[in-house]
């Protein structure tokens, strides 16, 4: 049975890249590497589209927003963090952890947070530090638009910009210099097409600035050092060298495609996807919908595990459930990465004998025609 | 021309293992990732000849190292830590950089710690909560004996016994139970034989006891979290997936070698290499030579530069040179990992040719006479 990933991260990783990753290796402080560290640096500039450095971590997406809470701040700082899922969550917790003062906005799951709510959080807390938004919220598939909202605390405030853009880079539009964006992060298994390992962290001089003055006790997520390092092309530590030769060539592949294209493509598959789902007479979760993977209520009458074990176990797709409150009541589907048109018809050919299996109503080729209409008629 | 490695991490990957990497990526949070982790958990427990949790963190052996500061003291801590070189000039630093007191026993470059100078140490220091050491010094190439030492801090206190064992894991012995040690970490690019990128930390139940009363700020290295997922075969963040198929490879490779002969493979190794580099009249630099990687004094009348530009330009060989007071005076050699005893005379061959075009006088073949006698009247 072939197998196929529809999660969103790990993503699947191209063929060639996979190729490239298990040639030789090669030792991280000699010229041939620093030949690949150049360009992955000059590349990575290019994907959140900035003149800034963007580092280069060897560690999960979790450890890249890590190294910017124990590197710009100190304990006691004020913060503002969204939570509308289980990474936002997760960015309430650990700032607290290192003892923050951390504000939360809370939305629904499932809901963007609103200008409102970030005004309102921002004239209550003047002293706040920075603000973190989540581009795309992988537990709900929701998107925030963080342009919009950058411009916002940029005019309303001194507070640092920070994005967790893990799922969100390479899938949404991100004019990092431009939207006037201070931190933003991504890690390898997910736009970027890679195995799991390494984060990148973009940094505003703004950022860079407020690491001279942070009291936070740290060592391998010292962002000072990681600065230092790229100057040079380096990297303090050790890094995941075969990771970095994958996202060389992966950047290569963004690189030719064209970022815009790119971002293109991803909202072309998010919304073709998104009209098939609903030509089946399924529900979505979403009020804002991400770019990088869609979440659908699992049909009344419908047994999340059932349906799972037929996609799974007889057509040898994996997909991603609900996680807390939603767990067995939606599934989420990804299309982050390395996907094409004629994947998603895939996806939704197999969704549709899917639901078939499992007894849900519908016409067959109702949501094949839908998609593939939808890639027809957009724009 | 063909390429050899010789560098103390990264270390030459198996081929088999570079495919096994190279094939199509598996979600992480799916069964047929939990049997691997499952199969990897049971196989580093044979590793470190332990049957305490062996924990697998997703950075390189800095951060491991790191882990274990941040997971198990509080700010103010006294510890004791052997600084001969780089790597314990890191784990000076590195406490210091977390509000913990730190004493340090330096040793010459290429000394390995006394009896004495631990012992002293710790009734200076009785409050100590544990004592650094590193098994295998890779800037000096220098051994500690680990068995001995951790006798005596057990004897003599009640602080835990703690290793940096990076690049002497799968190369020195290690039996973390018999002897009574409470803390060992090693990476993946080193006796692992796949690319940087994962740590792993085997704990004592002392170790695991003393995360409760820890009071440093944590969450990616928080070993709590880390000992929590290990129970069931999980991580706490999304971990390098490819390189955990690599080291499942290669960590079966090791249980089929079993894992006394690859401890006496290595010490195999370095023996006949001395054996091959004396016999060419060259000096060797540590005292208590390291079974992983061995530094010999550049010859009087030759330039490091010079030398490495024949060895790794003509010659296809990358070996690693010596580091702050000893740059351009010694060169460093590794042999940790995958090597067989013809690699070790394939080197000094090498080495041979090299020093012969750079005008060093020796009788062409004595290293070679010196390596193949070595291995063959060796018991």
């Amino acid at each position: 049975m072939k197998k196929r990933l529809f999660t969103p991260g790990p993503t699947p990783i191209p063929e060639t890249v996979m190729l490239k990753m298990a040639e030789p290796i090669i030792h991280h402080r000699n010229p041939e590497f620093n030949e690949v560290l150049t360009r992955v640096n000059k590349n990575l500039k290019y994907l959140f589209q900035t003149e800034q450095p963007v580092l280069t971590l060897t560690c999960s997406g979790t450890g890249g927003v890590e190294s910017t809470f124990v590197s710009l701040f100190s304990p006691g700082d004020t913060i503002i963090s969204v939570n509308g899922g289980k990474f936002g969550e997760r960015w309430v917790k650990m700032p607290k952890a290192f003892g923050m003062n951390v504000v939360e906005i809370k939305t629904q799951w499932g809901k963007a947070p609103t200008a409102d709510q970030i005004l309102t959080a921002l004239k209550a807390n003047p002293a706040a530090k920075a603000v973190y938004l989540v581009h795309s919220e992988t537990s709900t598939g929701t998107a925030t638009d963080v342009k919009s909202m950058a411009k916002l605390i940029r005019e309303n405030s001194s507070a640092l910009v920070c994005v967790d853009g893990i799922t969100a880079i390479g899938a949404h539009e991100m004019r990092f210099d431009e939207w006037g964006i201070d931190v933003c992060v991504t890690g390898s298994q997910k736009g970027l097409m890679i195995p799991p390992g390494l984060a990148f962290v973009a940094v505003s001089q703004r950022a860079v600035a407020m690491m001279e003055s942070s009291k936070m006790p740290k060592f391998y997520f010292d962002l000072r050092k990681a600065v230092k390092s790229h100057a040079d092309n380096d990297t303090p530590f050790t890094p995941a060298v075969s990771l970095i030769i994958g996202v060389d060539a992966a950047l290569e592949m963004i690189r030719v495609e064209g970022i815009e294209n790119v971002w293109k493509r991803h909202e072309r598959l998010a919304t073709a996807l998104r009209a098939g789902v609903v030509g089946l007479g399924l529900k979505l979760f979403s009020d804002s919908p991400s770019f990088a993977v869609t979440p659908v209520w699992v049909p009344d009458g419908v047994a999340w595990k059932a349906f799972n074990k037929v996609l799974k176990g007889e057509i040898g797709i994996t997909i991603a459930g609900g996680q807390d409150d939603y767990k067995d009541k939606i599934f989420r589907v990804s299309h982050l990465g390395y996907y094409d048109e004629l994947d998603m018809i895939a996806f939704v050919g197999a969704l549709e004998r899917t639901l078939s299996t499992v007894g849900y109503k519908f016409t067959v080729g109702s949501g094949l025609a839908a998609t593939q209409n939808a890639f027809l008629t957009m724009k």
